[in-house]
């Protein structure tokens, strides 16, 4: 089994990649105007990561509660930080108020052509590295933009999407051949990075036509993984584990050809993290 | 700078890349008496692992009382494990024994020239994954194998060996011009990989030669290095922090050129690590 360590990505997380081929079509005649997005967690600093190495102004609008580590690392990165009010607010509308007023687009975190794309760079890489193609990968997956990036660069390989259990939306949706979104009472999961409740008609449908399969995770499993990930020298956060837990425990059938497990992200707060190393479950 | 992080290496450092060196300098027709070491850490696992992969019979000297999960990461790798009464017996003894018993040649952890080239190609990889030979190089320093490797296989950088506080016997040698030992009285450091009270004459010798530069990092500055990297995704090691901390504090010259820092290994134990994490010091 190979590990795609997306944790060591700049930014710890995958997002950049696709933020970054998103900005990279824009003319040069219009990176003055900027871009524009909304996240409270990787696809903010990703987006203002971008902008900042191709040049561009960059927008992000977030939650005025959101963790101050966040805020600042993304505010570090150069971008303009707009906050919002997450009980009174719609940071969509806030969002495209402000990319209309300065003529910006819009750069979503996962339902966008370019996104998914860049993101697929994580699977063009991962058969330059491994000198072909893998038999499945295995990836975690919260809106799908990571997943179809996958399903895309690396038709010849079986995708499965790992999700939190009760948030295994997409899983769900690939086997009803419809979008089916994630129960309003589902509890919390500390997979913070995969809490998408309705994914995309993009992302959904190339992962149909795909033949991709969905496994879920459990909290104790996704926990048993980082502490894996740690053995072997990683830091991952429970969302970016997602996969390899699922893959711990037992539920990928590996018995023939290369598995390639992807940690997406590792972005987790320290005490967080010591907590999962102290606990035992 | 940029960090080679061997603690991603296969069994979490460095080591055994000079144990594989080590080993695959004996002929074929010699290889069923298999080779013996003495070690309680990274070496032990690293001639363990070599031989396992040559093919060959390891036989590992190992205190009675190290961590169970090292005797039985050991053993895991194929490897018999004799252990001695560290207070009572001579590990040297134990193990030179066995040597000319069997046959098999000893493999030290440092001072031997195909253990000190095997761990320069750590140096090798620098130069070809950065597209040149930096300007410096920062890397922790016990017995030095790992530091005189890299001096050889990057002649044109500067090497700085980076040691624990009170343990900078290998930086006072160079300044000496001869070996010092660490004194008897030297406080106890958490950077157990880089408690050597001598170097070797060779690692010694190459390091005077090749102009290196001695640095130490105290407890508080390697504890600040292991949350530097874990916010960069990586697990360090006290020992393995080493570099990364002395750089930290300022105490390379690093305005001009590219500077890599090793971070020579990842195994920890997971609660000293969250103790770590959870600390403010």
């Amino acid at each position: 089994m190979w590990i795609k360590a997306e944790s060591l990505q700049r930014g710890g997380a995958f997002k950049m990649r696709g933020a970054y081929n998103r900005l990279a079509q824009i003319p040069a005649t219009e990176r003055h105007r900027g871009v524009v997005a909304f996240s409270s967690g990787n696809h903010a600093q990703g987006v203002a990561r971008a902008a900042a190495l191709l040049g561009m102004p960059a927008t992000i609008v977030m939650p005025a509660d959101a963790p101050k580590v966040k805020l600042n690392a993304t505010a570090a990165l150069g971008a303009e930080i707009v906050t919002y009010d997450r009980h009174n607010e719609s940071r969509e509308a806030i969002a495209a108020r402000i990319a209309t007023e300065r003529g910006a687009p819009l750069v979503p975190s996962f339902d966008d052509v370019d996104v998914v794309e860049g993101q697929g760079t994580a699977g063009l890489e991962i058969a330059e590295q491994l000198g072909r193609a893998p038999t499945r990968i295995v990836t975690p997956c919260g809106g799908g933009g990571l997943a179809a990036g996958l399903a895309l660069a690396l038709p010849e390989s079986q995708v499965f999407v790992a999700e939190p259990q009760y948030w295994d939306d997409m899983g769900r949706s690939l086997v009803a051949g419809e979008i089916l979104e994630v129960p309003a009472d589902a509890p919390y999961s500390a997979c913070d990075a995969l809490l998408t409740r309705r994914v995309a008609d993009m992302t959904f449908g190339t992962l149909h036509a795909a033949g991709a399969k969905g496994v879920w995770a459990s909290e104790v499993e996704v926990r048993a993984a980082m502490r894996f990930a740690f053995k072997l020298g990683l830091v991952v956060e429970p969302g970016g584990a997602a996969a390899l837990a699922a893959w711990l425990a037992g539920k990928i059938d590996d018995k023939e050809g290369t598995t390639v497990i992807v940690c997406s992200g590792g972005n987790v707060d320290p005490d967080a993290f010591a907590d999962v190393l102290k606990g035992q479950d």
